[in-house]
Order: C-alpha cells, then sequence, then structure tokens
C-alpha cells in the first residue's frame, strides 16, 4: 500500500492550520460533484471510491514528512503534532462505484472536523475525477462495440504508472473486457491479452517463420500480427499457412489483429480470406487508434470485426481528458447546528447546492425504468405516493416547477466505513454498473446529443438555494 | 522505490519467452522516438529519463509475480526462472532530461539480449511519453508567459497520483516555477506555493473576518483570494483593508489571487485599486482555466498579471494529452555481426530508421546556434569542417540532398549506466534545457506555426534505408 497522504495541495495543509486553530469545534460537510460530462455524454460513471477508501485507511505522515513540512516553515507545531497523530474520523457517503451519476448530484460526501475534511479534498478529487473519467470513456466504446470485446491496450500512452493500472480498473468498470497491462491484470484480478509486436516478426528471418515460432509456443493462444510488411498479400497468407499447421496439430486458432491501414477495407478482405480456408471462427481484432466514433463507423459499415484493442484514446481518454469534479462547502456545524453553506459566483453554473443531501433515483411506479433523479436535503422524506413539487437543479435553466407523482424512490448515497468497505471484485462492479445503466432512457445512453435526463431538486432545497443567494452579497461586507 | 517491473503489456512477456529460446545469442537495439509533436510545435522536451533510471535499477520479479505468471500458464519454466533472477544488463544511451528533440530522433536507445530489451518497452514508453509530453505543454505555457512565474496546480485533475507527481516533476523541467502539489515539493525538492480556496472564506462568517484570519495565520504569505462573491465590491476592498492593517503591523502583503470572471477585466481593475490604495508591489495571480492561448491572449491585451496558476492544461496536457513515442527495433547482433531492421508500413510516415545511430545537433561554425540535427549511423565520423551530403530525414519529404559545411557538432546521446547516473536537480535540468532552448531559432520556439527544424540523416543511412526497404516485401514472403 502506497501512502498518498502528501498528495495534496499546499492550501489544504495551510487551511487546516487555520481552522484547527479557529474553528476546532467545527464540522463541515463538503459534497464532490462534476457540472459537465465529458464528450457532451449524459452522465459519467463512477469510479475511484476503491482506491479513496485505501488512501483514507492509510492517512498518515512520516517523521519524514513532519520534518519537511518543518523546514517549510508555515505552519504551528500544535498543528504538525496533530499530523503526526493523524486519526481518520470523517463519515463517508458516497455512489457505488459503476453507478451513472449526473451533473450536480453529490457523488461522494465528507463530514467531519473542517480541518480533516479540508485535507482530503485534492486526493479525493484527483482519484474520483480520474477513475470517473476513464470509466466513462470506456462506457462509450463498450456502447459503440454493441457486445463486441473492448481490449484495454494503452499502458504506454498512459500518463505515468498509475494512470496506466488505475486507469484499466476504471477501464474495466465502464466495460472493457480485458487488458494488456500485466500489473492491472495481477492487482485487480482482470483478464490479460494480447500478441505479439511488429518486433517479433522482424526479430525473424521472415513473416512466416515468425509465425510458425509463434505458434510453436502458443498453440492455443495463437493470435498473429497481419500487418508488419503486407496484410493481404503477406500476412494472412502467412497466417492461414500457420493455422492449417495449428490445426493439424491439434490446436483450433485464435486469429489474426490489424493494427493498421483501412482496418475495415482489411478486416473485409481477411474474413473472406480466413473463411475461404475453412477459418470462419478464427476472430479479427483491430487495434489502430480507435475511438467510439471509429467505432460506430466500422460497425456502421458493416466491418467483419470481433474485437477492439483500444490504446491512447481510452486510458487518457484523449477526446476530452479531463472530468472537472470539484469539491465544495455544502454546510457547516457546531454543537449539532447546521449552517448550509453556498458558493455564488459571476457565472451562474458555478452555483452549489447548499445543505446536506440525498440523491434519488426515481422509477416509474413498479418498475426498474428510471425517468430522472431528485436531490433533497437529508432531512426531508421522500415518498412515491405523495405529489411532490420538484424545480430543474440546473442554475441555467428556468427552474419552473414541475409535479411528480406514482413513483418508486431509490437513493444513491450510501455510508461508507473504511474499516468494514464492502469490496466487489471489479467484474462485479462492471456486472453492477451495466444492470444500473439499463435503467436510463435508451435516449439518454445514445452516445451522439443524448436525450438529457432531468436531475430537479426538492421545492425545500430550491428554496434554501434561494434565500443564500440573497443573503450571500450581504455576507460579502 | 515502487517496483514498476509489472507496468508491462502481456506481449512483451510473451515475445520475451520466445526470444530467449529461440534467439538467445541475439542483442537487439530499440530506439525511442516520436513522429509527431504535440500542440503542432516543432520539438518536444525529453523528460522522464532519471524515473527510468530508477525503474530498472529495481527491476525485478517477486514470488507473488512469478506465482501469479505460473497461473497464467502462458510460458515456459526456464523463462518463469530467468524472470525470478532477472539482472539488468542492457545499455542504455539517451539525451540529457530536458533536452529539445525533434520528430524520429532517438531520444532514448536500450541495446541487449533481446528478450530483456524488448521486456522494457511498455514501462520506458509509459515513463517517457508521459513525463515528455507534460515538460513539452509547461515548456509552451513558459514561452507564453513571458518571464513571469507559472505554478502548476493541477493535482486534483491529474490522471491519477503519479500523473499529478512525476508530472509536476515533467513540469518543471519545462519551466514551472512552483506547484500547489506537496508530494512532488517534497519528492523532488521544488517550491511549493498556493494560497487559500473558498472553502476558507465561506467558513467564517464574512470574506473580510476570513481574510483578517488568514493574514494572522501568514502575515509574510497573505495571497488573498478576492472572487468568492464579488471581485470588485467585496474581494479586492477587504483585501485592501487586510493588506493596510498587516503593514501598520509591520508585514508586505503578498497579493491576490482571482480565480473566475474575466480575469483581464478584473486583473486591470485590481491593479489600479491596488496601486491606488499604495500597494502596488501587490502580486495579481490569475488561476482559470489557463492555457498557452489565453495566456498569449491577456498579455497581448496588456493584463496586468503577476503569476499564472495552472491547472488541468498543463497536468494533462489538455489540448493534445498523447505523446505517441514508440519503441521500434533497429538492429539486432550476434556474435558482433549487426543487422540493421525496418519497420515498413502502409502509410509511409511510419518508415523506420535503421540501424545504430547517433543525433547529432549542428551548429553555425564557432557559434552555439543550432541550425539543424542529423542522424548518423554509429560508425560514421561527423566533422563539421567537411562537406556533407545528407537527406531530409522525414520520409514524406522529397528526400533531396543538400550539402553541410562549416559547422560545429554535438552529439545528443549519451551513456546512461543506471549504477551512476548524474542525478541533477529538477531546477538545474530546467536551467541547462533554458540553455539549449536558446541555442535553437527563433522561429522554430514560436508557438503556433512554428518554422520547421531541419533534420537530416547522412547518406549512408539515407541508402541502408532506401536498401531495406526494397528488401522488405522479399523477407514478408
Amino acid at each position: 500500500m502506497r501512502n498518498l497522504s502528501l498528495l495534496t495541495d499546499l492550501y489544504e495543509f495551510s487551511m487546516a492550520n487555520g481552522f484547527q486553530q479557529d474553528l476546532p469545534a467545527t464540522n463541515a460537510t463538503f459534497d464532490v460533484f462534476y457540472r459537465r460530462v465529458p464528450d457532451q455524454g449524459s452522465f459519467v460513471i463512477a469510479a475511484g471510491l476503491q482506491q479513496v477508501v485505501d488512501a483514507v485507511r492509510d492517512f498518515h505522515f512520516t517523521t519524514s514528512d513532519i520534518t519537511y513540512f518543518r523546514e517549510l516553515g508555515l505552519w504551528s507545531d500544535a498543528f504538525l503534532t496533530s499530523l503526526s497523530q493523524f486519526q481518520f474520523n470523517c463519515q463517508l457517503r458516497a455512489v457505488p462505484e459503476g453507478t451513472p451519476v449526473f451533473p450536480r448530484e453529490p457523488l461522494l460526501t465528507v463530514t467531519g472536523p473542517i480541518a480533516q475534511a479540508q485535507l482530503l479534498e485534492t486526493l479525493v478529487l484527483n482519484i474520483l475525477n480520474h477513475q470517473s473519467l476513464i470509466a466513462t470513456k470506456a462506457r462509450r466504446l463498450t456502447y459503440a462495440a454493441a457486445g463486441r470485446p473492448i481490449m484495454e491496450f494503452g499502458a504506454r500512452r498512459a500518463q505515468g504508472p498509475d494512470s496506466a493500472t488505475y486507469g484499466t480498473r476504471a477501464a474495466v468498470i465502464g466495460g472493457a473486457t480485458s487488458t494488456s497491462n500485466v500489473q492491472a491484470g495481477k492487482q485487480f484480478n482482470v483478464p490479460v491479452a494480447g500478441t505479439m509486436a511488429h518486433s517479433w516478426i522482424e526479430a525473424f528471418p521472415d513473416e512466416l517463420t515468425a509465425f510458425r515460432r509463434w505458434a510453436h509456443y502458443y498453440p492455443d493462444n495463437s493470435a498473429l500480427l497481419v500487418d508488419t510488411y503486407d496484410v493481404l498479400n503477406s500476412g494472412i497468407p502467412n497466417a492461414i499457412t500457420v493455422f492449417k499447421e495449428l490445426r493439424q496439430a491439434g490446436h483450433e486458432p485464435v486469429g489474426i489483429r490489424i493494427d493498421s491501414g483501412d482496418v475495415a477495407v482489411l478486416a473485409e478482405h481477411a474474413r473472406k480470406m480466413l473463411d475461404d480456408a475453412g477459418f470462419p471462427a478464427a476472430k479479427i481484432t483491430i487495434s489502430n487508434a480507435l475511438d467510439e466514433a471509429i467505432i460506430t463507423s466500422l460497425l456502421q459499415q458493416g466491418a467483419p470485426i470481433d474485437n477492439f484493442g483500444i490504446g491512447e484514446k481510452l486510458i487518457t481518454s484523449a477526446s476530452a481528458p479531463v472530468l472537472s469534479g470539484v469539491y465544495k462547502l455544502a454546510a457547516t456545524e457546531i454543537d449539532g447546528q447546521l449552517t448550509p453553506k453556498i458558493k455564488v459566483s459571476a457565472s451562474r453554473e458555478k452555483l452549489t447546492l447548499p445543505g446536506k443531501k440525498q440523491v434519488y433515483r426515481l422509477y416509474h411506479a413498479g418498475t426498474r425504468r428510471a425517468f430522472a433523479d431528485l436531490i433533497a436535503l437529508e432531512t426531508e422524506t421522500i415518498m412515491g405516493t405523495s405529489t411532490l413539487a420538484v424545480y430543474n437543479s440546473d442554475p441555467l435553466s428556468l427552474n419552473h416547477q414541475q409535479r411528480l407523482q406514482n413513483f418508486d424512490v431509490e437513493p444513491l448515497l450510501m455510508p461508507v466505513v473504511p474499516s468494514d468497505f464492502d469490496q466487489r471484485s471489479v467484474q462485479q462492479i462492471q456486472a453492477d454498473s451495466q444492470g444500473r445503466l439499463a435503467e436510463l432512457p435508451a435516449a439518454t445512453q445514445r452516445l451522439v446529443n443524448p436525450d438529457s435526463y432531468p436531475v430537479y431538486i426538492t421545492t425545500d432545497l430550491y428554496q434554501l438555494q434561494t434565500e443564500l443567494v440573497a443573503k450571500a452579497v450581504v455576507h460579502a461586507n
């Protein structure tokens, strides 16, 4: 286990030092949420909670850390002593990993002594922003591939080792079926996959010899890379020769991989050549700078592709490489007295939702068909049988009132106890995520120009927000 | 030290297993290079070598790794035994970190037993691609800021912990002056910086009280965040009140930070208000979703900004989040007999340069003004006094011959001995990098539509490449 406690912006420590002295009895609640979905999608797949839990379980500062802090000369001795004896005692609530979440919905909340809750900001955001980003991109690729496996192949183009390994975990949550990354395979028990590189072919006197040697070592894992020289005139004919030899020796070939050229045209010819040679079950894997738009287009054209290997476009979410999740103060509490907090801004879009809140998914009564989400104050009771007046949560909307009735509700934020965290396998999280996705309207799941899914706030929350906005200018002076 | 030896694509192990049995006496040379510069720049700043050296120094497999490999059931017992006794014995050559390198120039070469050299591919690329990408982006931001400090503020939006911490190291190599990331600050001895977040302001009854309490704790580090409520009507007036109190108590204020709104307009008003109040030395820091184009535009308008805090656009290189460095077989060698290798491809752009090579920077004789680079076979002697016939290295160019004379040469690839690696400080690497940049033509350094800098290959290398292309189709059959 790596200690990530220093992966924190300097100002978190500076604020914590001040908070501890000025506001020793104040508890704070911070919400993690985001405002915009990458790639103009309609939702994000939450991921990274497991690593947040791992990090807070292990949150501590070493003697060497404290020495470094002392050299910085910014903070009080009392604060440094408290860091050296750090005991995590915040309460966490979070949506389970794999849950689709919409803009402005808290996906994690942290409640605890304000100094300590503040100190977690950077680390929590780093982990959740990264993994949720990659899970969301993997979901898009999985949707585009329409049932065909998505293999994660991006380790060499990832933004450092964690980007590769934790990114792979997130990719599997979002739907990837396997990875080339052995570290991720071992660490998260994910299937590992991959065939040879061009260097294997080039190291032998000719392509046929290289294929034969591969088949010798991996007779039951013989996926052959056919584009080192000339796919149609050399790669596939040589592959077919070796496939026939394999079959004679009692092994069935896996298939071929194409990594360059017009993969649709090549796959079509390759399919015919393999079929004609008696290998209709040999799979065609494509791995050439693919993203969800290219996959959609290839499949629209009818390209006979069985597997997609995705490199940099998945592991960095290259078309939208940032999820801008934020960590915002929602409330403070002294001796049980709650004070809801709001952040106003010159840009109305940045207006926050005050108070301690719960997020509900709303279903048509008696079904698992979700039609909206609802953000309520934690103290409110949300019942599906009553009629409920709600407002659009988007501060850029007209905020006109809606009335809801005859729905079932399910709360999404669940308590997280780090010492007793239910650790699902990554595959189980993937399966649960796909179940959650199936509940959403088809029009919301679409990749391009999806129908926006309503996220409402209760009348009480709306009124609280409105009051606090009005007061904010007064507070400023 | 973390063991990163498993951060490797599965196929590297599969190839190594085969190579070790089929080609036990074969040494291989692999080149790391890239073909395209992110953001349409003309060069990349090499970074990450230190971490490559750290990783190969520590390259080993644990008992648990070997058990995992055995469960995969793919590789021979002899191979697994050799992994459990892994001894690094490749030779590395690399350009020093901070060196500007151009497309197709090897920035690292690995020579050694082919199984072992193959095994390093994924890890080496992961580290070099990531850190060189971020160093290159930081160079662009530094150029745009024209002498004003660039502060790295991106930890919360980075792609996982390594992306934040090693990304910060790379950002400093590329010119960043400080970071908010305490882990990076401690680990790489980089100055740490930062002031309060909005949550500090919101946690107090009003903005003035929040500023006063900050000034109380940090009288000599009082950079105040002025945009929580209203920059011009509340934030700056309150800041000035506190600055006056600070001065009366014998402290000079640091300045203000603005994180939202039109920062040019706000900075202009803020500057005037601070000057009029007697604080002309108070700095204005801006930190709102900045990139090199926005910085250029703000400074073009004359916005009085002293410091730039850069978040996601730097730490993820958001506008171009991937450097596509590759690791290509350049030669094999058995009993001292060298066989140069080439990778041909349907796309001519992907044609590689065969053989063991050296990269030279060419200077106008007697000056430090570089005018071109030259890639030569390692066996060639490059002297500036003779006349040299060379070809453009770009396989998409017309490849017409040029003649060069009266130049000085300097080789860029230097031997790297992991056990005796000269570890410069990150600041020293930054300074050396800026020296190297100053040698390049101004037109090549420009951010937008830079003049392309010629990278030549020698006649011998050109002829070798041409011969091997002709032979490649024959090899395929």
